[in-house]
C-alpha cells in the first residue's frame, strides 16, 4: 500500500518486538537488524514501543533514546507509528512531540489506563489535552484500543466525538480487543478512518469491510505472509492465504503471546538473547516451548530470517 | 501510634489528594498546606503520590519534584510514604531510590500494571529487580494491592515468597481489594507484616486481627475520626465510631470518590480549584455533587479545615 517515498497510512505493520541484553536494556544492533529486515520482507510500517514491544515495562527517559536510536539507526521515520501514550498527560506530550518532531507517520496512542472507570467525556478530555498542548499540525494520532490490558474501553461515541474535533489528527484506531463486529462498526460509522486489526486474524475480513490493514504482533515472524494477503486482497486466493495466517497465528497464541514471539525469534536466527523479557513477563517454560514448536511444526511455518 | 520522631510504621494514613492550579499543575501552596493540616489533625503518616493523589497522571520528572517540595516545603520524611510504583522498572527504581534518599517511611509499590496476565513468577521477578536495583538496606517496600485499577493481583503467595526472599524489606501491604477476608488471612499468614486496610469500612476490625492501620483517600477529611476509632481500637467504644466513619465512608463512595473528595474539599475550603482533576478523572456532575452533601448533611458531617 506504500511506495518507498509514501508515508505509512495502511496495509502491514509489525507490532515490533523488543530485543534485550544481558542488562536488560535494548539491544539496539538487533533491534535495528530486526526492523530493517520487517521492512524488507512485507512490512509496510513498524509501530515500535508498542504493547509487543515490551513500551510499557521502559522508562520515559529509555523511550526517547529509543526514537532517537531508530531515526540515528536510519529506520525511516515515515514507516514508524510509535507508541506513545503514557498514563500521565506530559509523558505522552513529550513522547509525541517527539515522533512528530522526527517525522513519523504518526502516533499510536493508548488512553490513560490507570483510572477506571473513565468516563467518554474523562477519556475525551485527556486526548484534546494531549492534541492541544502538542499543538502541531503534523500529529496524526491512530488510538489504541486494547481494553484487555488498559482496562478502558475506547467507544464508537468517543471516535465520533474526537473525529469530529480533530478530524485532522484522529485519523484512524489500532483495535486489538478482537472483536470482529466492533471494528467493521467503526469503519461503517466513521467514513476515511483507518481501522488497524490488532489480530492477524481479521486483516482480511477487515480490509473486505473498508479497513486500513492490521498492525499485528505475529507480524514480527509472518510479514511476508500478511503481504501476500494485502496484495491478493481482492482475488479469493487471499481465503486461503488468510487461512494460513490465522492458523499461524492460532498456534502462536496458544502459548503467551510476547515470549512465545521471543521464543520463535530465538530459535530462528539462533541467538538465544532473543528469549529475555523484562519482569513481570516471563520466558516460555521449556515444555511451553516444546509444544508451541510442535504446534507450528505441524503446520510446516518457518521463519526466513535471510536479509 | 507514632510520636513526632518515629517514623510511621502504623496507625492512621491519608491517601493525600493533589490539589491542581489551572494549568492542571499540582499547587504546591495548598497542597503543603493541606498535608500540614493531615499531620495536625489525627494522620500519623501520608501516603501522598498514590491513587487519590493522581499520581499515575503525573509524569516521571513531576513526581521527582513534588518529592522535593514535600522536603523543602518541611513535611518530615519518617512520616511520608509515597507511592513509587511505575509500569516500567527503571522509573520505580528512580522514584524509590529518591524516597531512600529523602529518609521516608517506606514507599507504596504498585506492580507493574500494563501487562496482564502475569505469574507471580513474573512479579516476584519485577519487585526483586527493582529491590536489588535500589541497593539499599534502608529501603522499606509497602506492597500495593488494588486489582481494581491494576488489573494485578498480588497474592498471598506472592507476598510469602517476597517476605521470604527479602525480610527487612518488604515490610507490609496496603490492601484496596475490600476483601476483608483477604486481609485477615494475610495478617495471619505473615507474622509481624504490617497490613493497612485501604478502606476505611475496615479500619477497626484489621486493627483487632493483627493490621497495622489504614491508609485510606477517605482521610482527607475524616482523619481526626479515624485518629479517635485507633486510639480507643481495645474498647468498646471504638465499634460506634467505626460505625460513623464506615457511614461516611458509605455516603463519599455513592459518587466517584476522587472526585468527590475534592468537591468536599472545595467546599470546606471555600477554595473551588480543589475541584480540578487531570483527566481522564472528570470533576462531579452537580447534580452528583448536590445528592453527595445531601448524604452527608444527613450524617451531620463538617469538615474541619482550621488549623
Amino acid at each position: 500500500m506504500n511506495s518507498d517515498t509514501n508515508t505509512v497510512s495502511g496495509g502491514v505493520l509489525a507490532a515490533v518486538l523488543t530485543p534485550l541484553d544481558e542488562a536488560l536494556e535494548v539491544d539496539l544492533p538487533t533491534y535495528l537488524a530486526h526492523c530493517r529486515r520487517l521492512l524488507q520482507h512485507g512490512c509496510d510500517g513498524l509501530a515500535v514501543l508498542g504493547t509487543t514491544g515490551e513500551a510499557n515495562s521502559f522508562g520515559f527517559g529509555e523511550r526517547l533514546r529509543i526514537l532517537d536510536a531508530l531515526a540515528e539507526g536510519g529506520i525511516a521515520p515515515r514507516r514508524l507509528i510509535p507508541g506513545t501514550g503514557c498514563c500521565a498527560i506530559p509523558d505522552t506530550v513529550a513522547l509525541t512531540r517527539r515522533c512528530v518532531e522526527m517525522g513519523t507517520a504518526g502516533v499510536l496512542m493508548l488512553p490513560p489506563f490507570y483510572y477506571k472507570p473513565v468516563s467518554d467525556d474523562g477519556l475525551f478530555a485527556a486526548y484534546s489535552e494531549v492534541i492541544q498542548r502538542v499543538g502541531d499540525a503534523r500529529l496524526r494520532i491512530y488510538l489504541y484500543h486494547i481494553p484487555q490490558n488498559t482496562g478502558v474501553t475506547l467507544t464508537l461515541n468517543l471516535i465520533e466525538k474526537l473525529v469530529a474535533a480533530y478530524p485532522d489528527t484522529v485519523v484512524g484506531i489500532k483495535d486489538s480487543a478482537g472483536d470482529f463486529a466492533n471494528m467493521a462498526a467503526v469503519c461503517k460509522a466513521v467514513p476515511g478512518f483507518r481501522v488497524f486489526s490488532g489480530s492477524d486474524t481479521y486483516l482480511l475480513p477487515l480490509l473486505r469491510a473498508g479497513g486500513a490493514g492490521a498492525i499485528t504482533a505475529c507480524n514480527n515472524v509472518a510479514s511476508a505472509l500478511s503481504a501476500r494477503i494485502f496484495a491478493a486482497r481482492e482475488a479469493a486466493a487471499a481465503e486461503m492465504l488468510q487461512d494460513e495466517l490465522s492458523a499461524v497465528r492460532e498456534a502462536i497464541q496458544g502459548a503467551p503471546l510476547i515470549p512465545a514471539l521471543k521464543e520463535i525469534m530465538a530459535r530462528g536466527s539462533g541467538h538465544g538473547g532473543w528469549r529475555r523479557l523484562r519482569p513481570p513477563l516471563t520466558p516460555l517454560a521449556t515444555d511451553q516451548a516444546a509444544a508451541l514448536f510442535e504446534r507450528l511444526d505441524a503446520l510446516g511455518f518457518s521463519l526466513e530470517l535471510a536479509a
